[in-house]
This record gives C-alpha cells, sequence and structure tokens, in this order.
C-alpha cells in the first residue's frame, strides 16, 4: 500500500536523521577516548564535545522544546554542551571544553542513542514548527562534521610524533593544471541570496537581494600548491607592501613562512594532514592558508580576492556536488582541476575565501529565539568563505551558502580563487 | 601688478600651509613638556610625537625627495618620527613612543621650524609630482590634530586629578532635541566615491563607482545622550541579545558599562573631556562609544546602523560645513541638534559608525611607493565612520571621507545615527 | 640452599622495584585513557606523561646507560618523556604535555612493562655504578605517585561534574582535637643534614652540617579546618597586613577566599578531593594552602612558620611512619591528630610549609652528569615543605627529606604547623 | 653662648635634613619635565614620583601624625604618591606612575619646598616618637636617591638616541686589577645584624643574634667586565648546566646574552650609563646582572655566592666608606679594585648579590603600623645583596644593611663577588 505524502516525509526525514548522524559516528570511530577529549586551541573543540554538543542541540530545540514529556538525559549536559546560545543560560567556558575527561566517549554515544531513540520515535508526530528546527539540526551537525576533523586535525598537529588517523588516500596525480585563465563575471545588477524557496539554508544567506557587479574576471581555478610555492620563493612571506597591515603584523608575530601543517625539510615541502605527513603535492590546490595570505598572494599576482557577489553570482549555476566534498568516513583531500575551460572547483575542494566582510545582507533579520544567534552575532571581524571543502558533507553547501572565519584563522581547508577587475 | 595664476597658487598654498600648521602648534599650546610626552596606551600617540612625525612627512615626501640639496635636520628622526611605513625603513615601536623625553617638545617645535622654513622656501619652485604630496600632507596634519586631541584627552583620562586642558566652553543649552523622524534614502543606483575633479581626496575615497541602495531611511539626527541612558537604563550593557559576539565579550572582558570617560557619581552621570568633568548634557550627540555599542543600541531601538553608501548618498548635497567642527584651538564638543526637517548634523559633532567594514570601494588601487601604505593596507577588520566630528579641523572632511577604526575603539568622538530598513 | 648475601641484594632490590611499579599502576587503575590524556595546568602534568616518564629514567639512566645491547622501546620516547634534563637534549614542552593523546595508555603500560622486563631480566648483573641510579629511579617514581595523584585531583576538580575517582573512605572523626599547645625545640647547634650513612637520600639532603637554632617552640599538631574557617571569618583574606607582599598581590589577582579546592553553600563550607566533594572537616589538618597562605595565617595567630632547621631537628628522633601516609591506591587524607603530649602529625598527612628558601646546605655539590639537575638547579625561588603528606607513598620520606615548591602553589597537600620564638 | 645639646641635636638633624633633600634636588637638576615624568616599566618610578614620594613619606608619618595643626599640600597627592602603605588607604596603581603628566616637576619641588619649610620650622618641636620616623625618612629618601638614578638610567636606555644625562667622568684606568685571590672567613658562632645602638639601621637589619659560618673564603674582589668577557666568550649564556632552571627560562625567554645596556659592535664591547654610551673597561667591577647570571657565573667558575652572613661577618671591620659612593650629582660608577691584600671593595661600587634569601632574622619583628610595612611584606621571593654600590649616597650603608630584588632584576648596580667552600 502507498505511503501517504506525510509519511513519505517522515521517511525520508528519518532517513536522512539517520544518514547524518551515522556518518558523525563513522567520523570519530578510529578516535580513542582521549582523541576525542583533548581540545589543542580554543578555536577548536574536542570531537567528544562535537558529538554531544550537536545532540545537545536536538535534544533542547526539538525534544525539550516539542516533544512532551521528554526528560533529559543528564541535567548537567545543558552546561557542559551548550555552545554559544546566551538565551541557554550559562555554560561551560569554551577553552575548557578539553577538561572534561568524563562523560567517556562511550557515554557520549550512549546520550547520542537515547537522543537518536527519542527522536525518531517522535518524529512522526513532530508539529510543523518543530520541522525548519529538525533540519537546522542536520545541517549544524554537518558543519560540526567538517569541524570535528579539522580540530583533530589541528590536535594531530601537535603531537611530535604525528599519528595518521586514516590510511593515505590514493595519491592525487601530479600532473599540474595548465595555466590559468579567467573567465569574466556578470556585470550590473544581479540576484542573489537565498530566497526561500529551495530547499534549506540558513537565516544570514537571505534575504534574496539584488546586488550590483563591477566588470571583473574570475580566475577558473583555485590556486596550487605550486603556485603558492613561486609565491613562498618569490619571498612572499617576507615583502611587507604586499601584505594588509594586520597580516603583516601576524606573519610577524607568528613567524608565518608556509600554509599551516607544512614544514620543510632536505627532500623540499611536506604537509600533515589526517592521513600523516606527506609531501606538498604541486597539483593540488593550496589550503590551510588565512585571508591574510590569500590577500598578500593576490596582491603579488596583480589581482585580487573576489567579492562575495561575484562568487555567488558565478557559482548560480553551478552544480554544488561537482567539486570534491567529503562522501564518507576518509580523509579528505582536494583534488586538482583538470577541466581547462569555465569554472572549474567552485565548489568543494576548499573554502575559498572572499574579500568580503561577513556583515548581513540587505534586509536580514535574524531568526526569533535562541536558534536566532546562530549566525547573526558573528557578523563583525570576520570574512565570508564560499563553495565548500573537501571536508564539507556532500549535500551541505550551496552557492548562497556562507562560511565565516576571522582573518588570521587557517585550520580548516581554506584556499583562494584570484579576480581582477576588468 | 597682478599676479600670476602660478604665483597665486603658490600664495594660496603658502597660506594654507602656513594656516595648518599653526593651528597644530596652537593647539599644543597649553601642552607641558610633559603632557606632550606620554603616551597612554598604545592605541594613542605622544602629542610630541604627532608634532614631529607630521613634519617628518613633509621632510621626507618632499624635501628630501623633491627638494635638492635639503640636509635632514637630525638623521635620528627618520627612524623615530616614521609611523609605518615599510617601505621607508624600521622604525620604532609604536607601544614605545611614550619612552621618548629626548628630543625635548622645544627641539620638536625647532624641526618644526627648520622644516617650515625650507618648505616654505622652496615652495615657488617645486615641480608637479610634489604637489599633490604637500596636499596630502597638509591633510594628514590635519588628521593628526584630531588625534592629537582625543589623544590628550585620554591621556589626561588617566590622570586621578582629572585636569582641564582647556577652559569649558560655554554649555550647551540643555533644550532636548524633539523625537527622532525618518528621512527615507534613495533607492536604486547611485554614484559615490570621489571622482578625483573636486579638490583634495584620499585615495581610498575613490574611484567613483556607482552603488545600489536598499529602500531605506535614516534618522534626522545622531542618537542623544538621553536616548543613550534610556538604553542603559534598560539594561542595554547587561542584555547579551543585543550585542554581536565579539561586543559582548568586549562588554565582559572589560566590564564596560557606559561610553568612555562616563562616570556615575550621586549627582547622576558625568563625562570627562578636555575642559574637565562635568555633568553629562542629555541634548548633547552621545559620544566615545564603540561600533559594538552602537550596534547594540540599534538592536534595541529595532534599527540598524546606516551603510556607508547610504550615508554618503545621503550626504552628497549637504555642505560639509554645516556641523560643529574645529574652528580653533578650544575645547571640541559636539552640539545638539536643532533642526527638525531633513538631515541634521551630518558632518561635524561626531563621527558615525556605519556598519560597512572598511575595505576598497570597486576597482581600488592604492598609490604607488610609500604613500601608497596610506589606507590600503589598513583594509581588514575596520569599520568605517563618517562625516566628522567637533575634533575635526574645518575643511577637513566630505561626504567621501572615510574614516576607520576597530570596533572596540572609542576615544574618538565617535557617536551613531540609525537606519531602518522601509 | 641458603642464598648469598648479593642474591639475596637482588632479590630484595628486585621486590622493592616490582612493588614501587606496581602501586604506580594501581594508583592509575581508575583512569580512563582521557583522564590519563589531560593536563590541566602548566604546573601539572597527564597520569600518562608520569607513567612513561619514570619508566623513562629507568630506560635511560639503567638501560641505556649500564646494560649493553639494550634497545629503546620507541625511539620518540625520549623526546616526549624527558622532563627537564638538559643534558639529556630537546624535549616536549612542558605546557604541551596534554596534547599528546597518542601513545595511548594501553601503549604507555606497554612500554612499562617491557621495561620491567628488561630491567628485572638485566638487575642481577648490574654493575655498582648503576645501584645507586636505580635507587634514585625508585624514589623518583615514588614522587611522581604523589604528583600523579594530586594532579589527577586538580584536573577532576575543573570538570563541572566533579567526578570521583575513588570511594570515600570511611570520614574522620568529627572529634576536634584539643587546642595547641607549644612544644619547646632544642636551641643551639645541632646536626641536621643526610649524613649518607643510612639509606637512601637526595643529594639535596646533604651533607650532614651543623645548624643553629634560635630558642623556640613548635605547635604540637598541625593547624585545622576548623581553625582556619575562624582565621576566614575574622577577614584574613580580605586583610592586607597579614600578608607577605607577594601574597597579597595573589590573593587580589586570583581573587583567593579560601583554601584550594574549597567551595561555600548554603550547607557550609565543602571541600573536593579525589573522592568527590564532602563537607569540610573541622577536626582535619587544613590542606591545599600556598606558603603565602600558611604566612598569613601564622602571623594572624600571632606566631611564624618553623625553619627548616627547627623542624628537621625535632622530627630526628621521630618514626617517618607515624603518620598518615600512602598504603595504597586509595584516596589520600589527612586524619585528625589524637596525640597530646608531644608533637604529633610529623609525617605524613599534611607537607608542612617552613619559612625557608629552599637553598643548597652548606658545602652542598649537586651530583655530576644529567641526575646532577634533579635537585640543585631549582634553587630560586621556592620554599621548603617537610614532613610528607597522606599521598606521599610509606617508606618515601624522612626528617631530612626536603620538598619545594613556589609560594604560590597549592595543589599538593600542603598544609602548616606554627612556630614561635621564645 | 654654647648650645644645650638638644639644641645641637636639632641643628644636627636639620643640616642632615637640608643636605639629604638638597642632594635629591641635585641629581634632578638636569632632567626636564618629561624626564621627570616618564615610566620606563612597571618596576620603575618616574623621577618625579621620586621627589613626591619621599616628600609625602615626612608629610605623612611626621607632619600629619605628629605636628598639629599641619595642612597637607594637596590633599589629592596621598593617593598619588603613597607606594605600597596598605594601611594608608587606596592609592594610585604603581604601573600608572607615568601618566602623571600633572603636578608638574615645578609644582612637585613646590611641594617639596612647602614640606621643607613646615618640617624645619617644627623639628626644634617634634617630640620623641617622631624623630625615630624622621631618622627613617632621610634613609628612605636616600633610597630613593638611587632608585632615581638607575630608574633614569633605565629611561633613558629606552631612547634610541641613547642621551647622556651627566658628562663623563674621567674614564677609570685601564690597568686591570690582577688575579683574584681568596680570603679566608671566620669559621663558627659570629653575631651579625643590627644591634640598635650603633645609630640608624631599618627595622629588618636586626636583631642582632648569632650565626654559624662553615668553612669558607671570599675572593678579595668583585669579579671584573674582563673576567665576565670571559665567561661570555666560553658560551656561559648558552650553557644550560651552568643555569638555575628559573634562570635558564629567564635567559631563554628574554633572549639575554649580555649584562642589561650592553651591546656589541664592530669595536667591541659597550654600555650605556647615565653619561652616555662608552666601551666596557676590563678593569671595573661587572654590573648590571641578575642573581641568575651571578648564580651561572660563579657556577662557571667553580664557586659559589657568598651567604648574607659569611658577607656581613667579613665586613664588619671594614669601614662603609671605603668604596666608591654617591658623593653628589655626577655620573655614579664603580672604579676598579686596586688593592691586593685583605678585602677590597666590600663597600660601594656595586651591590653584591649572596645566596641568601631575603627572609627575616632570628627574632625579627616589624615595627608597629604603616611603617612596618617598609620591609617585612617583601620577605618573599628576593634575594639579599650587601654593600652598596657607586650611586648609594655615601653614609647610607653598613656592613648590616640588606637590599634585596628578585632573581631577574638587574637595573640596579648589582655585582658579585665570589665565595667557595673551604
Amino acid at each position: 500500500m502507498a505511503k501517504s505524502r506525510s509519511e513519505a516525509g517522515h521517511d525520508s526525514l528519518s532517513t536522512q536523521y539517520r544518514d547524518v548522524r551515522a556518518l558523525t559516528l563513522a567520523l570519530a570511530a578510529p578516535l580513542s577516548d582521549a582523541d576525542a577529549t583533548v581540545q589543542s586551541m580554543a578555536d577548536a573543540s574536542p570531537a567528544k564535545w562535537h558529538l554531544a554538543h550537536v545532540t545537545w542541540f536536538f535534544e533542547t530545540f526539538i525534544l525539550r522544546d516539542h516533544v512532551p514529556g521528554y526528560r533529559a538525559f543528564d541535567p548537567g549536559y545543558a552546561y557542559l554542551f551548550n555552545s554559544y546560545y546566551e538565551a541557554e543560560g550559562p555554560r561551560h567556558a569554551r577553552p575548557m571544553r578539553g577538561l572534561l575527561t568524563r562523560p567517556s566517549l562511550e557515554e557520549v554515544c550512549a546520550y547520542r542513542a537515547h537522543v537518536d531513540d527519542a527522536l525518531l520515535r517522535a518524529l512522526p508526530m513532530l508539529r510543523a514548527p518543530a520541522r525548519p528546527l529538525l533540519a537546522l539540526g542536520l545541517h549544524h551537525e554537518q558543519q560540526h562534521q567538517e569541524l570535528l576533523l579539522t580540530d583533530i586535525q589541528h590536535l594531530f598537529a601537535q603531537n611530535p610524533l604525528e599519528p595518521a588517523l586514516f590510511d593515505a588516500p590514493s595519491a592525487s596525480a601530479l600532473d599540474l593544471p595548465g595555466p590559468l585563465h579567467w573567465v569574466e563575471g556578470r556585470e550590473g545588477l544581479v540576484e542573489i541570496g537565498d530566497d526561500g524557496r529551495h530547499g534549506f539554508a540558513f537565516d544570514c544567506e537571505g534575504p534574496r537581494h539584488r546586488a550590483l557587479l563591477h566588470p571583473h574576471a574570475l580566475g577558473h581555478r583555485p590556486i596550487t600548491n605550486g603556485e603558492w610555492v613561486a609565491f613562498m620563493e618569490d619571498g612572499g612571506y617576507a615583502t611587507a607592501s604586499l601584505w594588509l597591515s594586520d597580516g603583516w603584523a601576524w606573519v610577524q608575530a607568528n613567524d608565518v613562512t608556509a600554509p599551516l601543517y607544512w614544514r620543510r625539510s632536505d627532500q623540499g615541502w611536506s604537509r600533515f594532514a589526517l592521513d600523516g605527513r606527506h609531501p606538498v603535492n604541486p597539483a593540488e590546490p593550496v589550503t590551510h592558508i588565512s585571508l591574510f595570505e590569500a590577500d598578500a598572494f593576490a596582491t603579488w599576482a596583480g589581482a585580487r580576492l573576489p567579492t562575495e557577489a561575484e562568487w555567488e553570482s558565478a557559482a548560480l549555476n553551478i552544480a554544488p556536488g561537482s567539486g570534491t566534498l567529503l562522501d564518507g568516513a576518509m580523509c579528505p583531500r582536494p583534488r586538482p582541476a583538470t577541466g581547462t575551460t569555465g569554472l572549474t572547483r567552485m565548489f568543494g575542494d576548499v573554502w575559498e575565501w572572499t574579500g568580503s566582510a561577513y556583515r548581513p545582507h540587505p534586509g536580514f533579520r535574524a531568526a526569533k529565539g535562541a536558534v536566532g544567534e546562530y549566525n547573526g552575532k558573528f557578523m563583525s571581524g570576520q570574512f565570508v568563505l564560499k563553495g565548500g571543502s573537501c571536508a564539507t558533507p556532500r549535500g551541505h553547501v550551496r552557492a548562497s551558502y556562507r562560511n565565516f572565519f576571522y582573518p588570521h584563522q587557517r585550520w580548516q581547508f581554506t584556499g583562494l580563487r584570484l579576480a581582477k577587475d576588468l
């Protein structure tokens, strides 16, 4: 007998929920209790915390608020696993997250199972106001899947033994992509931003609005490691005139001479990733660079970074799944671009720094309640990144998607694509 | 006998030079050698340093580069008084500026006289390439006139004795301005930015470009102290949901509960200024607030900050000299707005925070050489302020003028005007 | 057949070795991999690091240096588990110890087993120069047993859930000890310090030397929690005149208002320990206080701290095992003093702060080689503590024993005994 | 007519008062208002602050407390110029002292004149309890004379122009002193410490007490710059095993490679002093070294630092005025030792670091009231220095005098004399 549309909707949502939740566990599967507990810097969180926090999100905003009779798995967890929602009350200080050796990884997995069970049972009865929160929760968990990977990579990089979490994926081909060519972008008024009619989007992606583009072109592919080495060998990190003032101060204060995780030895440059340390492949897109580095490179190259509107407009007709994205629990790695006509690698591979500050779109209003804190309050001091990376779960990213980080941060899979005025 | 056009140009430039230089000295006149030497925080500079640095600017970019045979007043000064021009070589660290008890204020004044003398003698023979640099030097010095005042105010505020540098100006009337009303702005494409055809502008003000405005209105006047007290009394500084995340962290880390220089006693709120401590006048525009505070106030008021383009477009037909500006050596003080139709106090009184990050205008290119470092390299992490303040020298500001500070900084005469979407 | 004396010596040493090593493992038995990995502050080390470091000590100074053919378990461990021996080459930075999620606790236990096996096999053939190093290694491991416990207690105290590692020991009786009485000490010249003739001692305990005692008396027992509460209730933590200047600065910078791990609620004061949070027992010796606190209390009480020589002289004829010491893997806890004549609780229960700076005894020479770094190089800025604590392994302490910590440190079981001039 | 004994006492005290006060002014005479205002580090104070603080001391503890009817010169000064007397109420934070550009140097001099006038008029009527406070005030001012010089030297050293405050004194002879020989010290019980019967002493110098000396010898003169260069050339600053652990951390954190104010150029080593920069004279005693450096040198030399008791016992029969001391307002400079028999340069020239922590003498009790804070509360973390320096006013120092600084501090005229066990 055919299922009703509502039943099918439940089935689909339930499948989606199971899939997202299962991928998170699969990503964490190679981690020991200790791996999942330690925090390597204030910007990063322990894997165990990610596992619990995304669960707390469902428990709080769905089960507590919309499922009568639900009882919290542990009343102390709200304090421990609230990230930054002021409206949800006081919480454990972020830089202290790595001190929580208890609950154990096993207990956190039990917490996940408890919430999964309650949520899947409640799902068919969920009322309409809860459904967007469920979708939000799933996309929220996908964001933490990427953070879990980048945070673990940062942690393992602090270990002098440089352990590998995953087996090395088959190496990317060393065939260098051909020279960069320029793809002219639209000019004049364009429509960008989420219009709320095509599936899930975060509040900050909207509203749909007109933007004005000036004559410009974009590089057809991201900048590669090989091109980055040329920048380095030309003294890029030692030439003040290439850098934003804050960037130059950052370079000097931190003795920055290469992308994060790079090291030079007699054998040349190597980079550390979740599959251990390997030689830098000149064909791959450069990654783990800050906005400061991206901007200095662009200046060195006589170009600039794209604006968010230029990038988004160019991506409107490109399939979000066309780049290398996270398809399962294995070592994420950007792939060389092979295309030679049109824009390639706009999605996946590396988050592309734009030259646009992360500020509200015209007409933006944050959502009501605690989830209104999700995006809006971070709109100072950060820059927009577009397109997703090899660690972004497939299905998570789209043209209007706005990722954002401070200009000095670079432990994500961050890279760049050039732009220029025409 | 009539002067030639070129002679008249020299005369006018020479008069302008004398006037600007004289105002700087007049502002510094009440300062003791010690007042002029001490640095109260890394963001501020000693008055003596301002006096010398602007002189070094003329000495270096005009006399050294364009006047054959000029000999530096003291070869050690380049190291001491270069501010941030990497291309000009190493220099004294900014936070150490206050340790220079020698050269004395008197010696710095002799340095000024030496450079003035050489420059005024050279002026008639100056070749064309040097003339824009001279204009740049004069506007540069005007910027430091304002900084000299705000830096001294900050220094004197650290002194428990709270000395007054100037006599109190006649008090502003206590007549409160009427309620705020909204003035609708232009919509659609507008032209803003400097077009290089109407006198001096800094490189970052251009190029002239089209911008797209969405339906909006601006408050007809700046927010007053009286309105600010209402925000405070409504718990504004204690309500996390009103604040940007970085702002809330700043409030908590610094126990911020009022604008800078405000203090509460049994007699109510007072504020410290260059004329000492006086009661807060509810009719005056609020000042010495950070972008974080301005943004929180706007959120509390159900409004937002204007974008730079909205502000600039609205100011295009307003005379830059229409507000309270610095007309001489006396205590700067914003004046209450009295107008009730149209926009008032757009220029002068208080720098108005915009919600726009300080980033390059479309097509911006920094100037060549050391002076190319003047503006462009600061385009990350800062916000644009518009309109000038009561401490901005008359003649210095215009609609396209872009001031910029970090969102936590508030020792300038910073205030706000509300905007809203229509 | 009777064993030869040498064989018996081997047997005894081998038994001692097995016992010490087994106790360490027993102390760590309740720890999860995560518990054993995290570092809660720079002063503390992860349990896993303790387990590995003491093993590295045997591996390096015995197996590597004195057992031909021994091959290191893992050549990377020397870098990770050298604590502070400059002569042994570069090493992992102390504050980074908690970032080592690999090797796992299990691998570290395998490392221990490997070294134990090699060492026990080599033991009968060990040449004379290696034997003092073996004894040093065992006493070294005992020191780390105590640190392992105090470091874990500190870690668990950072967890808002305040987990208990051990079951609560039977509560100490609440019978308050009687009032403090004074026991007169020796006057004139006494002989103290290790003479090298009575078993193991650290190099810093010698040489035996004469010291001059001035007329004085010691309190017959340590100060209790009940007496400490009286100090607190009399405003002890708020009265500047009671404190050393550095101590007062420390109190103010850290908002210190009670011993470490104490918290006040409606039910009164509680303290956190390895068995969780329990009410403060007024009969027990106060512990987890800094030298600054101990000194302020003594000043408040009209007394002073004992000098090291006064304490050591008084302890010469007291059995080191007479107090509460660590007898196995269970929650250490100081016990109330019940004696009323003569000195009680000189050994065990709480380390007693002396007023003596940790400086060399007359004629002290550090040992040659890397182990010469064991004690001598720490002789600035620290104070001597005497007598051992409830977390000091039985058999480890003696009258000449010199423990030392900085005056602000208090995560050890530190307490005090008063002294006064006669 | 002969004056009565009391009149003569007044005359003498009044002369002494005038002399001390006059020397302070003479030392400050070459300073500009700015020189006298700036603070170059938290450990140092502005000259103006020294001038005012010592005056506040007389005003508070003599005029306010013992002269009926005296009215404070300015009631705000107590807050500004109290140094660290908690009993005297809240006060301006030490690191903020350099922000006080007002009162001016001239006003502070007027404050001095006002207090001098009041005090000299009151002097004949001063009651007995006030007289020790007057003596204390004078010795207090002498301490600040030395600090004024060393603080100004530190300030001027921060100025890249390295201004000279005084003309260079005639250069010391370059004749190197002969090799160091050893002078055997007393052994057994000795009496040291102030007995209160021979003029003024600070409370911490007493009480007189017996001390036990072990067989030892002292170097007959301080270590010279020439010997220090040998230490440096032998890798002294790069050899971890020579250093106390805290010292090695200090060397590495601060890149210490030479005494303070030394710099190496093609012409060899030079040192900055109040007469500007000059070549290092190998014959002069080394100065501006920390305890850490002194201790490392002694270890390198196979020796150790003297204990305070050893030093004081050796100095008992040496005239305190026998070394180079401050005799007036001119550039202080240690002189080479020329003597070859017995101990030389025990007094003056350089403060000699001892290996003794600054702790109370047996039986020490701090004075009652605010002046009890003078010495006692600093008895943790610091080491004793003996003998005075070339910047110590003549008449100020004696064998029992205890100077004290933290082991990393070296902006005083600090040097060392070796000791060894016999």
